[in-house]
């Protein structure tokens, strides 16, 4: 019964991430209540993402073509270049970025293993990888894939594979969270915890 | 340490309704993997919605100007002239809507009576439902105002408003909710629902 244009502007927003139907008609409201402008900045917003976000052609992290080829990430000298984090995505980078406890350099898979979902390392950012590890003065190799299955075997899967190169090779300590509680902690984090545990 | 395009895409996007920070980044980097052609419509999408989408300036419901003048509710022959139901906001029109309980006109008032946040009667589309009310076949009047201290305070508004004038006026039924479980009723239901307590 809504206006077709309405009917489709809801229709879209409902495929974003999070977002159902009834969101969706939410944010589509508050477009139309909002001054105009702020829908037409949201609008050239997109746009101009789309059109200037680029993939990194080093790190593979996001860049705008008008600034420079190299990312941020990359084209910072203060960044440690003798270690080298791989990650799964992105938001995994910026993750990290918040704690400010790494300044070394990052490399971004874009995805994890999966033969389930047909995710194999040629879909993957590996062979850039590689590319990358030849050329460059890496010392240590930080696997910070995902604590899950996907990100077990992408790890297993590189470590089997630059473990002949020489690198020193770690990954992110897995463990009980910071202000977590042993009673809810799940099984699996629970028992990695007890194998995995640290002398005092 | 994101390109500055994708950033203002975060920001904009995080003003959206019930969408944080984190949500909003999720959704940008969605619309950096997803096929462009999405992010283009849903940037079209916004614009043709803005440009598009007017209010009815019979109902103050939603409508197109390339389609007709009046919206889809007031231009359908069908509904029955005799009932009108005076509703906050177009969401409410729809859920009502919804339930095909429904079958006569509307009157959307675009807001309830607020003094804490400066709402007056002037804020609200009341002399137009006035105007509407004094040429039209209407007989009853439904006020289905929000069950809260606006929507109660614009129904008792509304009631002194147009008892004089001779229509038949109602409420939508407050009480408690069908699949509702007495234990976890709020005090405030459970005791209009005794005091509301109907016949068997």
């Amino acid at each position: 019964m809504t206006p077709e244009s309405f009917n489709q502007l809801v229709a879209l927003l409902a495929r974003l991430p999070s977002i159902g139907e009834k969101t969706a008609q939410r944010m589509a409201f508050f477009l139309l209540r909002s001054p105009p402008d702020y829908g037409q900045a949201l609008a050239k917003a997109i746009q101009n993402t789309l059109q200037k976000v680029q993939l990194c052609p080093c790190c593979f992290s996001l860049t705008e073509t008008a600034e420079a080829a190299l990312c941020k990430f990359c084209e910072d000298g203060r960044r440690d270049e003798h270690l080298l984090c791989i990650v799964e995505s992105v938001s995994d980078q910026l993750a990290i970025e918040r704690t400010r406890e790494f300044n070394g350099r990052y490399h971004i898979l874009h995805g994890a293993l999966s033969p389930l979902e047909g995710i194999g390392p040629e879909k993957l950012r590996i062979r850039e990888l590689l590319t990358r590890l030849n050329h460059s003065a890496t010392k240590e190799v930080i696997i910070a894939t995902n604590p899950n299955v996907e990100g077990d075997t992408t790890a297993l899967y590189l470590t089997k594979l630059l473990r002949p190169m020489g690198f020193k090779l770690t990954r992110l300590a897995q463990g009980l969270p910071m202000g977590g509680d042993l009673e809810y902690a799940d099984k699996a984090t629970l028992a990695h915890a007890f194998t995995a545990r640290t002398k005092l």
